[in-house]
């Protein structure tokens, strides 16, 4: 009975979008099932799986906020 | 000191309700309160609750969002 | 499909235990997953418990670990 | 690779705000992570900070939401 | 920047262990950090995984513990 | 009342050391609770701090576990 919590940041990264998109959430959660199955054998109706979007300016990494540090970083979004 | 974290789908379970009542949330917040209490002896003073509601599409089970997953199971909300 | 996250402090609370007993950990699950069918209507089958302890270093309260802070406090357990 | 996860009650704490501020958000990334530097040598550059805001109604202690403890405690905000 | 928490009961799923092994990690920390990249663009270097194993009478489900569970309803482990 | 959660790895970062120390944890604990007092004038009794050690091979970063990440990256400890 796994559970599987995922974090991101609140963007877009889909052509046009300006958050994760219901694809990419159904595309995670079936790819994080299938992968708890395929190396533990876990059945997929007992696997939760909870993804949560974080505003930008809330997640910070490198001492500093993500759009800070990609501006110090060159960094690609992502 | 305990610390509880309560997640569950944002959705109305009451009459007329959307997403989880205020009056839902004081009776979760004073129920497990209490069960520590009853249960280890925990002061109410000393034990955090944080109630979180998580988008529909945001949570899975059996490898699908939960919408899809009671159009399948012809489950009832929950 | 509800999620809970129990965090207490490893220590015993029961006579003569020096860590949260079966008897503790299955009334914790019975009475959390009670409360959210009466309050919201969860379904049992579809409400997931996870416990988990953490030292008493490892918790921190007015700026000082647990026991420090209970020495000071003259708090009791809990 | 630290991670460090900040609740906290969505509310203002600083002059004219109603919740927590681009600047203290800023200043909380900067000091968990020199903290973490400072005390265990983890470079800034692997530690992930995330800050959640949780309402008012949606955080218990003392067995009720924060607001009813507030106004039975005559405790500050905080 | 991805923070991916799996949390799974500590059992053996595979041939002759009693808890999840090494390879089983191995794979689980590359498969969701692969599902990431593609499904979102995440580098690899941007996310961490963090896999938590709970002990079974510390998981509830139904409102007992998974053992209790299984017994119930003739569940295979999972 | 805010609630802080620290997890790094299972591991020495001090003289001699082989997992975070007594002396460590009680620093990261009145640093945080320092930090939010003085960032959001959050008072000390109401912050609650948990440290978590994790495993070596249970954190993963690049698709990788943490030590094959730092054999490849040539990364010190951190």
């Amino acid at each position: 009975m796994p559970y599987v919590n995922i974090k991101v940041t609140r963007e877009g990264t889909a052509p046009g979008a300006s958050a994760t998109t219901p694809e990419q959430k159904r595309a995670l959660i079936q790819g994080v099932s299938d992968l708890l199955y395929q190396v533990m054998g876990k059945p997929h109706d007992s696997t939760f799986v909870v993804i949560d979007e974080v505003d930008l300016d809330s997640w910070g990494v490198g001492g500093v906020t993500v759009p800070e540090w990609r501006a110090r970083s060159k960094a690609p979004p992502g």
